[in-house]
């Protein structure tokens, strides 16, 4: 059982989270209050990282369970200052990409299982199936947020970067990437300038995303109300423009024009080698 | 700088995943001890978890970061030993799910979007495209990690069950998914048997997955020859089947028949309404 400490401990995190009374937590620990308390960074000193510290994001990373042990992902690490501002540039020009000292892209990766094959020759044709690439993406996915764990223990910011995939076949082509190998975001990391404050970003009630036994969104058209009123005090207090979440959600997902140059992924996932059989 | 005591538990961490000298962490802390000893469970006491368990796996989820807060997943947690004994079967008959205490499905899940699209009357015409069904994808996976992570922290043990994906539609059945929804893996949840010893695994040497600046497999062979026969050694001692590591990827990705009926996904995406355009 929790003491007094960690009950309060664990009523405030959530409470930063849902804007509501939550079930107390079985436990409380330092690991909880720290997922708990995640933010994305978008404001970086440009000092390099420690050595041995991106070794350790990526022992972190491997660590995470991975489809079958088979590990179809990969994961570069750029440094390079003008090949972050490429990739900053391919991204839409986000600037943090340029500015934060490491710059993590990782890959859904089946070219490493079609040498593999090749060298032993053997057949590896499953690699063309939309299963695969499935395999690649969940893959690099738990992966990625196991640094991102990882590097919130030791201080340092980071934030996904899903501009890697607006122009998939450019970022390829600056990475060296051989055929069957997408990058599936980027991940910016460094150290956070104490100088901009970051504030838990509020999330949807667990009513609505949360399904005991079967789905039932019964309670989804208030609960996504209430987290659209909230979500609005909190642009507000962040002197961002105050549109909420429904609109922001509708923005994005109007057409294809809204999804960044993505509407044209399926295509240039075939010609990197993915047809998604 | 990380003390002696820190150096050498980091140190021992590090030679489990990788049975290599590896740099040292710049830090090490119980996050980091953490994450690196993750094992995958597969035997669990049946115990009901304590109340508050799901709710803060749940918070966790959430926690992660989501495609430009869109937050297009969902997950439906399953305690009913009817329904967890069906979700078993579909996944190619893996008791552990029927064991377990709690189930856990992780879902894309781009419903909630055309539903508050159609409460709009707002056009979501996005939805159809790939990049949609990745950023579920890829919201799901960061979401369970986390989860994974916090019930590891909680002394709870967890295992994938990709599975889900055998028999797709099957499964959006039993769990009542409306369309534009697919549950993109399992996750059980337990207090691990303790008269089943379970160890951490050896993962490919940082030299295969990890690139610096650019792509680049030069160190791949030999890598994956020293893991091979690392993962020899490994299965010995696990009084396992000594197949090494080449041979098992090779047998999953052979061909479509060595899929466990995933080969058929894409099409069962499309009837599931993920037309992936």
């Amino acid at each position: 059982m929790p003491n007094d400490t960690q009950v309060s401990s664990s009523a405030q995190a959530l409470a930063l989270r849902y804007g509501a009374a939550m079930p107390p937590a079985p436990a409380w620990n330092e690991m909880l209050e720290n997922l708990l308390d995640h933010r994305s960074v978008r404001s970086y000193l440009p000092d390099a990282l420690e050595p041995g510290t991106l070794e350790t994001l990526v022992a972190a990373a491997q660590s995470a369970s991975t489809t079958s042990n088979m590990q179809v992902w990969s994961v570069v690490a750029v440094t390079d200052p003008d090949r972050k501002a490429r990739l900053s540039a391919l991204a839409g020009n986000q600037r943090h990409i340029a500015v934060a000292p490491l710059f993590l892209v990782w890959l859904a990766d089946l070219s490493r299982a079609g040498r593999i094959g090749a060298r032993a020759e053997a057949p590896v044709e499953a690699l063309p199936y939309t299963e695969a690439f499935i395999m690649g993406v969940v893959d690099a996915a738990l992966a990625a947020q196991n640094a991102v764990v990882a590097a919130e223990s030791l201080g340092l910011g980071t934030v996904y970067i899903g501009g890697m995939r607006n122009h998939p076949t450019e970022v390829a082509a600056e990475l060296r990437l051989p055929p069957q190998v997408v990058a599936v975001f980027g991940l910016c990391v460094g150290r956070p300038d104490p100088a901009v404050k970051t504030d838990v970003k509020p999330r949807l009630p667990q009513s609505v995303v949360l399904h005991h036994e079967r789905y039932d969104d019964s309670a989804e058209a208030e609960g996504v109300a209430a987290y659209d009123a909230r979500l609005r005090v909190f642009q507000q207090g962040q002197q961002m423009n105050e549109v909420g979440w429904v609109r922001s959600v509708l923005s994005r997902l109007k057409g294809p024009g809204s999804l960044s140059g993505r509407d044209k992924i399926r295509g240039i996932l075939g010609e990197l080698g993915f047809p998604l059989k």
